[in-house]
C-alpha cells in the first residue's frame, strides 16, 4: 500500500500474467479508481471510477461475501 | 445476476458514465473474471483473471473492509 498524501491510498496487486496488474485508490472522500493493466506499459487499458456504493457491491462480489 | 449454466454466475454493474460498466463472473471453481467495458461497445476494454485469493484481495479494497 502507499499513501497518496492528500489523496488516500493505492493498492497494487499483480495478477496472473506477467503484466496483468490492478491498482486501487481509495480516496478520502470514499470514491475509488480502479486501474488495470494488461500490457507491459504504464499506461492503464482501462481506468474506472466507482462511487463509494459501488465499490462496495462490486468488492462483496469479487470477494465472495455476496451471495443471492 | 445472471446464471452461466454450468460456469457460474455473471454481475452486471453500470457505473457513473455512460457507457463505463464492469461485469463479473464468479466461476464455480473460485475463479473470476473481471470484465470493463468503457466505451459503447460490447468488447470490453480490459479482461482480468483473478483466482479465489487475488479477488477476495482486490474485492476487500474495493469493499473497504480492508484497512491497514
Amino acid at each position: 500500500m502507499q499513501e497518496l498524501p492528500g489523496i488516500g491510498k493505492r493498492y497494487d496487486f499483480d495478477l496472473g500474467g506477467s503484466t496483468d496488474r490492478v491498482s486501487v485508490v481509495t480516496r478520502r472522500d470514499g470514491v475509488r479508481d480502479l486501474y488495470v493493466f494488461t500490457a507491459k506499459s504504464d499506461e492503464p487499458v482501462a481506468v474506472i471510477e466507482l462511487t463509494e456504493e459501488q465499490a462496495r457491491k462490486v468488492g462483496a462480489v469479487l470477494a465472495g461475501t455476496f451471495f443471492d
